[in-house]
This record gives structure tokens, sequence and C-alpha cells, in this order.
């Protein structure tokens, strides 16, 4: 692995998936997880084998299916977490163990009524156990982001001691600025011993907006990972997201960091989670929202596209947002349904889109949005009318 | 004005409703101005009176009812502009006028195929004129994000002479880094002749998720005034949302920078928002998406109270999220919905919510969130077997 490669660790089908009302089967974590594979992410983090027999079935078919990516299996440092999680790896050509501990002292007191040392010492054992099944062992100092760094920084060296490969730190409150963030990656960058050994994980939560700022902040000062999410899904307010992240390394060459990402199939992917998981995005989300590129449209139509640049830092089609991939609403004009109706299979006549533009606008009044479903039922409304062609 | 003081400027009404699909008519616009002068903003940046008579008047029967925010009217550095918002602003208790000119080499070239010596003319001209209608004038450097240091410099220190009282620095292509962004309110505040004069404003974009973290990096850096949006809203991928960085402003106390908002109205500013522009937020959204506080409901239901504060950094009452404003989904058990049911009048019984229980689970089923008209929908349909109860 060279130096200025950002390794992406995507845990939509683990943090993304803890989310009320989002719970996936096997089958359709499969699918995501063969599109992350094709995406071309790292590691997949594929779920909390222990957490439930559903759970392990889950682990262990992404394990069997997936090509290039590590995959990855969430544990507490508790032995039997660690033996299952191992079990439901065993097909993964490249399995990974993630285990940890919360080292806070919040953490620390409240969760495990327990000691600094005691931690430390649940720390190196879970790890050193978790070696005895796979080579790449990562661990999560969980609520990092409270822990003072001396004591981390110690947490850091003990694990690496006893084998750790990946060192997450995780943000899990969402509560650091960027700043702050950053200058504990520095710190442990600087501090720990054996660090050359490990590689430093950004794990950010956006309680408070600024997951994404803090996870480059982080790789800017030497975290080689990001966990991340697509669409930035997870619990309260969500994870890092990965589309961001990507594209800020991206469209910032002089940072001079890299992702083995394939942008082009980022738009589709945020689709296809949206879709599997019911978990709608806003308009205005960075890079996938319906919105997020809605000056090219316009532009598309007025023809000034000579102004791209004054306005624009991406061009669209870069993520994957095709001119068929711009939702329909009532501003859009008959071009862009009878575009749009064709892409799908329907060749309308001038009278056929004059009726069918009225049916649209009637549903883009009630629904904002007009999705390809919904040209379908009303093609099915026109074709009462008049029979229409098929493109 | 205390020197911890930090401005918010909104432009929901502005910035905010210039996304398609937005339009708002002047009675929607009056209700939300209202509740932004509730809210507490400093500023209400109320629309671009000359583009549209629609917008004059809008910006015109706002600055009537405004009690306590300043309002403001935009223009570009051009004279009729000026003149068309002085007039619409003439009833404000506190006017003012915000005026500017694109400052990047980019704008300077293809939108006014001038040089920087005469957009430095335009730019005090403007200002002038300006302050010839009202004391408060706004300059915005457009594309400041892209225009180098010293040139910005430069163009601060003419209209600061002008009369400008507020210097807004926009990242209009949202691409800065808090790192750069932040260097360059500093570089500002340390070179600017005559900075003291004037307040430096943040005005950030999304398009790469850093809105938030760049507006916080300004205000670190010596702005004190921020430019923002309920929910964030905004062209593209939108604006830097209001809630996120007053939020983060009020849980760093270290920082030393306040703000004057009432932050007990934020969720309800949000749901308004949300209604009257039909624009969809995210359950991810930090601080006003129905799952920023999801934790809280569950440790509700399994009474771990104590660790509260092990996962969560804010008290969701802080932001006016109370238990009756968390949406129902298919994961709510009967409890919640009889509850719900009960806080807008239905008192029912045992059998009532049995059959309730079951078209609420095929409503979650359908649309995943059930809102409050979902449920007097319920009720007509339980009705119509027995009686329900007023409570």
């Amino acid at each position: 692995m060279q130096d200025n490669q950002v390794q992406i660790f995507d845990t939509t089908l683990r943090d993304g998936e803890q989310v009320p009302g989002c719970k996936l089967d096997t089958k359709q974590k499969l699918v995501i997880a063969e599109r992350l594979d094709v995406l071309g992410v790292n590691v997949i983090e594929a779920g909390f084998p222990v957490s439930s027999p559903g759970d392990f079935i889950s682990v262990t078919e992404i394990a069997k299916i997936v090509k290039n990516a590590t995959v990855c299996g969430l544990t507490r440092a508790v032995e039997n977490d660690i033996k299952v999680a191992a079990d439901a790896l065993k097909y993964a050509n490249f399995p990974r163990i993630h285990t940890g501990i919360g080292t806070s002292d919040s953490h620390i007191k409240f969760k495990f009524n327990s000691t600094r040392d005691k931690v430390i010492e649940r720390a190196v054992n879970a790890v050193k156990y978790a070696k005895s099944f796979v080579q790449d062992v990562e661990f999560y100092a969980e609520d990092a982001g409270r822990t003072d760094n001396d004591f981390l920084a110690k947490v850091c060296e003990e694990v690496i001691k006893a084998g750790a490969t990946v060192l997450n730190i995780p943000d899990t409150t969402g509560y650091c600025l960027p700043e702050e963030y950053g200058a504990k990656m520095k710190y442990l960058k600087e501090n720990v011993k054996g660090i050359d050994k490990a590689i430093l994980s950004c794990h950010c939560h956006n309680d408070l907006g600024m997951a994404t700022a803090n996870s480059i902040a982080g790789v800017i000062n030497g975290a080689r990972q990001i966990e991340c999410t697509i669409n930035g899904i997870g619990e309260r307010a969500g994870n890092t997201a990965l589309e961001e992240v990507v594209m800020i390394l991206k469209q910032h060459p002089y940072l001079n960091l890299e992702t083995s990402i394939n942008t082009k199939l980022l738009y589709d992917t945020s689709i296809m989670v949206r879709e599997s998981m019911g978990m709608p995005v806003q308009p205005n989300k960075a890079i996938v929202g319906a919105n997020a590129f809605a000056h090219s449209s316009g532009i598309h139509q007025d023809g000034v596209i000579k102004n791209r640049e004054t306005y624009e830092i991406m061009d669209p089609e870069e993520v994957g947002v095709t001119e068929s991939a711009i939702v329909l609403t009532a501003r859009s004009g008959r071009a862009a349904l009878a575009y749009r109706a064709k892409k799908i299979g329907y060749e309308l006549t001038k009278i056929q889109l004059d009726e069918a533009y009225k049916e649209f606008l009637n549903t883009a009044d009630k629904q904002k949005e007009v999705k390809d479903n919904d040209i379908h039922i009303i093609m099915k409304e026109v074709n009462k009318t008049s029979k229409i062609a098929i493109a």
C-alpha cells in the first residue's frame, strides 16, 4: 500500500444498518456487498456476527461472495464474540476482525464500572485472541473523541504490540471539531511507539454536521483509513458519507491523497442503498441529492454551458449523475419528459406527449418528484386514449 | 455588540428559496419571517427585490412586520438594483442593503469580461450608492473562495473606505476545506486596513459537505457573522445549516462564541420550513432529522437513562425535540401510538387501540413515517366500528 492511499472502510451494512426501520435481509445485503466490491471499497464491514443468527448468516454469505475487498466483522472485547466472528469470516478471501472497547472515562466508569488498567488488559487480550484466527485485526477505542490523548496513545501502543494492524479512533458522539480531531490523529502519529506498524482510522459521527470535515482533518494529519457509509446513513445523525470524503480527496489533488473508488458508480450506489433501506436522501444532500447538480440541468436548458466552471466544481458525470438520473419535477419541460419516457421504453407522438405532460404536472404537483415508476403509470393512462409505440 | 457574539444571518427566504420547486408566496414568507424574528436571528435576508414584482412585495411586507432583526435585501452592483432594494426596505426598523460583485478571476473574466481595477471601481460605487439610502451596507465578494487573498484584501479595504459595514466572503462553489477557509478569514483579519470597522461574514455552500465546518473555521478565525438557512436548504447541495452552527457554538463553550438564538425553537422552525417549502429533511440530518435523537426514544423505552451522556452530547429538549416530536414508524409500539393519539385528541379503549395499531402498521409499512395527519385518518377508520372518545 502506498503512503498516499486512503483506505475506504464501508460500514453501510453494519453501522448504517443499525438504524430504526432499516433492517435488511441477507439477500438485500448481498446485493449491496457485491456492489460495494465493484465500487472499489477496501473494506466491507458486513455485520456484528454474534448479535443475531441472521447477522451471522449475512456475514458468512457476504464473506463467500466478496472478491476484492477485505470483509470485516464487528465484535466486543469478548472471547465468544471474536470466536463467532472468526467463524462467520472463514470463507473470506481477506478476513478482518474488528474488536475493541470504550476508552473514555465516561465509558470506563458507566459502561464497564472498570479501571484504565483493566481496560487495557481486556483490549490486549481481545486483540491477541483475534490474532489467533486472522492476521488482520482492527482495534476500536470507543469514544476516543472524549478520551485524553495520553491514555489513548498508551492503549494504541499496547494493542499494536499485541498485533493490531488498524487503530480505529472513533468520535462516537460526533462532538469533535475538525481541528481537534486532526490534532488527535497528529498526536497519535507522533507519540505512539510502533505506529508505523498500524494504520490509523477515522470513524466520525455526524451529530453536529461535521463527520466529513473531521474525517478529512484525520487523513490530512496522518490517518489512512476512513470509515463511512453510503449516503452517510447510520445511528442518530449518521456516519461520514462515503461519497463526500471520496470526492473531496479527488477534487483536492494537492492533498496528494487517493482512494480506489470508481466515482462514476457513486450515484447509482446511493440510489440502491436509499431504495433498499427505505432511507430517503434529502434534495440538498451533497454529491447525491436530487438538487446537488440542479444547476447543470438549468445550464443544459439555457445553453450557458460556457459558464459551467463559474459555478460548478465537479462534472456531475464524474459521480455518475447523467442527464437521465436527474429527478423530474414540476419545473421539468416536455422535452425532459419525452426524453425520460424514451429511456424507459415509450416513443410518444406530439399529441400523446401533450396528454402525458398534463398527467405529469398533476403528479408533480402532488408529490414533487416524478420517478420512472410514476412515468409508467402516466403512460398507462395515456395508452387508454391512444396506443403508445415502444421505443 | 460584544466581540464574542456571532451574528446569525438567515437567508432561508433568499438563498434557500432559490431552489427548484421551492417557490413560496408572500403569505408563507411572512409566516417564516416572523418565526425567524422570534427564533432570534440577527439578520433576515428577505429576498432580491429587483428580481420580480413578487419578490419586491415580499421584501416590503417582511420589512413592515419584522420587529427585532435587521431586514436585508440582495442586489447586484447595479444602481437600479440598489434603488429598488432601498425602496422595498423603507419600512424596516433596521434595513440593510447587500450588494456585491464577483472577484475571482473566473468571475471577472467569464461573467463580466472585465478587469480587476474595473471590478473594484464597480464595488466601491455600489457601496457608496447603497450608503446614500441606508447606514448598514453589506458587501459580498462573490466566489471569494477562489479569489486570491491579496486581491480580496484590496477589495475589502476599498469597500470599507466606501462605507461597507459587513464583508461577506462566500465560498460560492463549496470547494474550500475548513483550514483554507479559516486561513482566508485570518488573512483578511490581519491584512485589511480598517478591518475593525466592519464584520467579516461566512457564506458557505455545501457541495462537498463542509459548509458547516467551514463556517465554524471562519468564526474561530475572526469572522463574526454566519450566513445560513434552516435545514441547510439552498441551491445545489445547499447552504450552511443554521441549526448546526448554532448548536456547535453552544456545545463548545470553550470557543467563547455566542449566538442569540433560542435553540428550543429550532426543531419546530425546521418543521415549518420543511412543510411550507416541501423540502424533505433526511432522517439522518444533524440536529433536526427524525433520527437525530433516535437513541433517546430507545433509551426512554429501555429505561437506561443513566447512560444517556455516554452516547449523547445534547439533550434533545435543548433544540425543542420533545417526546411528542419523535416521528412514529413501524418500530413504534402501541404505547407510542396511544400516547400520540391522545396528544391530538383521541382517547382509545384497549380494543380500539388494537384495531388502530393494525391500521397504523399498514400505514407505516407503506410510508415509513406516520404523521399526525395519518393518525387522524386511522382514527376515522376505527370510528366506523366504534365511537372514539375525545381526549
